[in-house]
């Protein structure tokens, strides 16, 4: 799976996943004031996903879906959740599930089989809410992870160094081994990513490192040389394309930045208020394109891939 | 919430909580067989735990709903896990949903809302997942954990020592100021719970800790005075009551213990056969209940609650 997401980056030359983490209060006024139910509010989140994938669709390679921005609206939210994912993949879109799993192992399956599998009913296996990669917690270890990874093909990106502020009070803790609990997890996913190394180095275990700490990204990039990095933290968490710029490898490849409330509400923003929704996200898409390319540039790189 | 759990312990003498974790594959066969459809499926889940619940109401204070064994049937098995939660606390059980959430900030008031609060939708607060208690994952530190201790009342286990094979594999590592990763989360949680403490001298903010490491639970007892333990692993998962008597105080309170497979395939047990499921399930959870107590009176606690 990695591998088709490096070539879909590689064919857009862009390295940035949309985070379409759709809260009602995103919507443009007159949706928002008119919708009363759980069922009315998630119909009108996947219209406008719907609106927002369009515009996106022929400048991003993937989206992410964060999974608690359904949740909250009940089993209506997570009907629009799995139809949002439906339509990227339809627009021909790489779907990331942002859901940060984890459990034990046979808890762990049961969720590998709703994001990332099929769950058996009868004679069929049905598929609940069918994504390309799932994100996952892996403070349980090994068999907590097993279930994920064992499932063909697909990826998951495990958390290593979290963008929020507080993330360094257990994650920057050091280690008697002179790992810090990061760098410790960072080892941890390159050995279970070890088994499903891909035509351009990475493996189907990527890691979540946040743009929000430049120094500890630019350690895991060492450290990490077969893990594709999810970045997210960039714009409304202060991340910028030049401390993300870190996370690439030397070809421009090893990682893909997220941006959700910069792309989804762009259309509420002065420089973008004069296009529609799904206008303004693809010219927002196409800045932060711009941005983290030239970021790339200043680096040396000048096109994704070499 | 905590108060009410813990009352409700006392008032049924019982520090055990099902677990309805219902996979399809646990149903008889001529349920399992018959149905053809997620929302088959999903109803025929619903219909079992309601027998379930029937036949456990008056023995256990608690049930914990395991939520990726209704995601994996997709939003259909999302409305079962709604309805159990709901048809649980109609029975007066106190309802874990045991979610193991986690994210940034902005993203954990998502989940807060989903289960333990409410969402606004036009005028209205309307409930996702209404349950009374949520494990989380606390890797992301304190600004993931605020959003779910500040919902007034609710309360969250967070993972602490997990109760499976490769648990240890970080959260055994040893840290430099001398705490292991596991004994660091244990610290974070009692600052955490620090303003919640209630009538007992505990905490809204509970941790997981798994009846299979006695040495671990036993060293956490004595560290997290003010925390309740939510005590996976007892069980289908080797953990035994001798085990796990560490996980409680000397009053026999401080920790409620959780049977799942145990519970729910109790019916298909030679010892309980002759039963109904309902009869059976509660048969199960009635031998738990001696087995625990008969440990605690080995530590000298002739009654829960002193």
């Amino acid at each position: 799976m990695v591998d088709k997401l490096i070539k879909a980056i590689i064919d857009k030359q862009n390295p940035s996943v949309a985070g379409i983490d759709t809260s009602l209060q995103y919507l443009p006024d007159e949706i928002k004031n008119s919708v009363k139910t759980f069922e009315e509010a998630s119909e009108a989140i996947y219209q406008f996903n719907v609106t927002l994938i369009d515009g996106l669709k022929d400048v991003v390679p993937a989206v992410k879906v964060q999974v608690a921005y359904y949740e909250m609206y009940g089993e209506a939210g997570m009907i629009a959740f799995k139809k949002t994912c439906e339509y990227a993949k339809k627009c021909g879109l790489i779907v990331i599930a942002d859901c940060k799993r984890n459990d034990i192992g046979s808890t762990a399956s049961c969720y590998a089989n709703a994001y990332l599998g099929s769950t058996k009913v009868g004679e069929d296996d049905l598929e609940a809410f069918p994504a390309d990669f799932l994100t996952v917690n892996g403070y349980l270890g090994t068999d907590g992870i097993k279930p994920f990874t064992d499932k063909t093909g697909k990826g998951i990106y495990v958390l290593v160094k979290t963008s929020n502020p507080s993330s360094g009070e257990l994650q920057d803790l050091k280690l008697e081994n002179g790992n810090t609990v990061y760098e410790q997890m960072g080892e941890f996913v390159e050995k279970w990513g070890s088994e499903s190394i891909g035509e351009y180095g990475y493996s189907n275990v990527g890691a979540v490192v946040g743009a929000t700490y430049k120094e500890q990204a630019e350690r895991l990039r060492s450290r990490m040389p077969h893990t594709f990095f999810l970045v997210p933290g960039y714009g409304a968490q202060g991340g910028t394309a030049e401390d993300l710029s870190v996370c690439f490898d030397d070809k421009g490849l090893g990682a893909i930045v997220n941006s959700s409330r910069g792309i989804i509400c762009a259309y509420k923003k002065d420089k973008y208020a004069h296009l529609g929704v799904a206008e303004a996200a693809k010219a927002a898409a196409l800045d932060m394109k711009e941005d983290i390319l030239n970021a790339l540039k200043a680096r040396g790189i000048q096109k994704i891939g070499g």
